[in-house]
């Protein structure tokens, strides 16, 4: 039996992850900060929480080690986090931009460089990274944003064509779009236009299952009537 | 019972996209110049073959007269035909240009045009291009292709802005790399170094099946151990 | 003495090239449509109005024997039609869109490979191509000027990977916004909010004037306000 | 008389950029780690240099009270500034990949926005962030470079979308190859395959010196025979 990771879990998201990853027979790991926000989760589908501050070394180290000492082999990392501040570009705090990406991009090398590191010797495997819009366009106000979705991309790209021809599938799905959720769900004369989680997690369950003859590093999903 | 229309049909992609779709319950037409060569698929799949040059647009508006006088509405459209010359940018034939030119890009347009103007009455349908990472990437000795490629592309993306929002989805596939197929197979020790039509035929299944609070307008596929 | 081929000409943009260009010391060939547009610059700079459709390959031949039979080699060419149709999808003409596809990019081939044959042999020379934004990204109702704007790009990017190791510069210039010009000129309230002819040629001035050790094979000029 | 600040002195390009700007009339600050290897430097140009590690919020903030201090408006910022680590991505060290974030990246959002913060009250001013090819291509093997270079250029776009329509001009210039300087020159055979410093900071003069009505957010250079 497999392990699937799911790093930034407590969306909408990471739920329907591990819901989609547990119906097709993985173990699942979730790791977040504060892993009381996954009680619900955990109770639905079974699955192990991890509390890890991604953006820390030392944590995610202790993660992997904790996944290492389970059963069977890591066959899927997901990394989620992110984190933003918003404002004038003279106005916002240094110290939150730095929080920021650390967040954002560091933590996803962390993660996607230990889960390498256990997928490469079986040349298999599939590290998604979850990106963003701002990561292919700059908006105003949201340097910070663009600083860390431009370098989480990268670092998914530079991944890909190292990764694939060793047999691990790297993917950077980029969402446009507010992502529905019990606390936030679109207009009734707008349907869908907010993203289900469901239907993402519909498209990274197609990555992971992809054939290596035709695999895609990367995906743009959003709203049919977001504008772009 | 829905039509899927399948234009420039004949190769493995076209095969595998017709019995895929056929398995899902559409009625297939296959376009194609020559008729003749989808001898094998209208038997296999008992789909109806249609001559149309698509780059004419008295041949592409009698397909579609075809197809109003079929049974069901069409759901699908895919076109997939394009045309290239090489060499030497100095000496390429320009009337091979100008044709390159029509069957890559104008006949997508022609197709693409008589599709939504069936798909948007009714706020549904999938239009899908298939693309080459020519019209991402400009190569030398090769400006038809690029201009053809990069043309589609183009239409692709400013058909999405538009229809998007009124229900149907248009995408663009980006094929990287060579096509698997009964005359053109991998080297034996670089297993599924060529793209296997079944799973890109795969991909194009999920994008029309895609939920729309989360459509993706292009997606790029490559072997595994394709450069990029 | 050096010749400069500015074709498309006729609007500003071509005054204030043809300008630079001849205080430089080049011979000025114009070539447009209609060379009557062209009086008040022949008169002004002292330079040479052929007419010529760049959409028709005899026209183009025709255009180049008389460059052939003047003085001096061809150092510097530059093409500025395009054409357009906008409106819904479905109801564009296809014959417009065809027509669209010709001038914006058919012609620049056309007028590019002759332009190359003349400047390969010695190594030398120039090509820039007039962009839009819509080169960049497809805008709704506007599928003929995406097409054919995304195809001169791919043109350009081609071509600057094949012949700038020949010694021939090949440039593609996006302009992404509204021109000034005598008859269209921005509100007292947003000044330079149009892109001023004399600015926009100036970096084509530096363009043709770069050291081959630091070419750039694209930039994109916007005013100051214009949203991206 | 304006002051121009470039960060990440030291290199040949450095040099020519502060040689270039002082015939302007600039008063030049030069900031660089180790300022002992701007002895040359500040002997020639009678430039100020002042020792900063640009990663540092307390030293970019020390470094703009010293610029304060000085006679004349600050009117041009350049950050040169990166750091990276090559090797297979399961063995760079962690370590050496945040440094390098920090200095590609987050100084340059330091440095940028202590500048925009002098510049915006006169809306006027040029802020110049030096890129390269692996901020618009993630290679493999080198994630770090990917990371910290994609998070520039997105840094670069979001500031250009919200400063220029207040005057402050911001500039991404993409250096795609080696830079030519003493320790490192071109086999003869090869002339003109490393970009010349000098060449390079042409450019940077002429998006200094840009007309508001036509600006360029981004310039890539690369050498006529470099393959892209």
């Amino acid at each position: 039996m497999a392990t699937a990771l799911i790093v930034g879990a407590g969306s909408g998201l990471s739920a329907s992850l591990a819901r989609k990853l547990a119906e097709r027979g993985y173990t699942i790991v979730l790791a977040a900060r504060d892993i009381g926000k996954l009680d619900a989760l955990t109770g639905e589908t079974g699955v192990l929480a991890i509390a890890c501050d991604a953006a820390k070394r030392e944590d995610v180290e202790a993660l992997f080690s904790q996944i290492d000492a389970m059963e069977g082999d890591l066959d899927v990392a997901i990394y989620n986090p992110s984190s933003r501040v918003r404002g004038p570009f003279v106005d916002v705090d240094p110290d939150e931009v730095h929080k920021a990406l650390q967040i954002t991009a560091f933590g996803a090398f962390l993660v996607a460089q230990q889960a390498a590191r256990r997928m490469l010797p079986r040349n298999r495997g599939t590290i998604l990274l979850t990106g963003a819009s701002a990561g292919v366009k700059g908006y105003p106000q949201s340097a910070s944003f663009a600083m860390g979705k431009f370098a989480l991309r990268g670092l998914a790209q530079s991944m890909a064509r190292e990764l694939h021809p060793q047999g691990v599938h790297v993917g950077h799905i980029v969402i446009d779009g507010a992502i529905r959720n019990p606390g936030r769900t679109e207009p009734p004369d707008r349907p869908d236009s907010m993203l289900s989680p469901d239907a993402i997690a519909e498209t990274y369950m197609q990555l992971i299952e992809q054939d290596r003859s035709a695999w895609a590093w990367e995906i743009e999903l959003r709203p049919w009537v977001e504008r772009f």
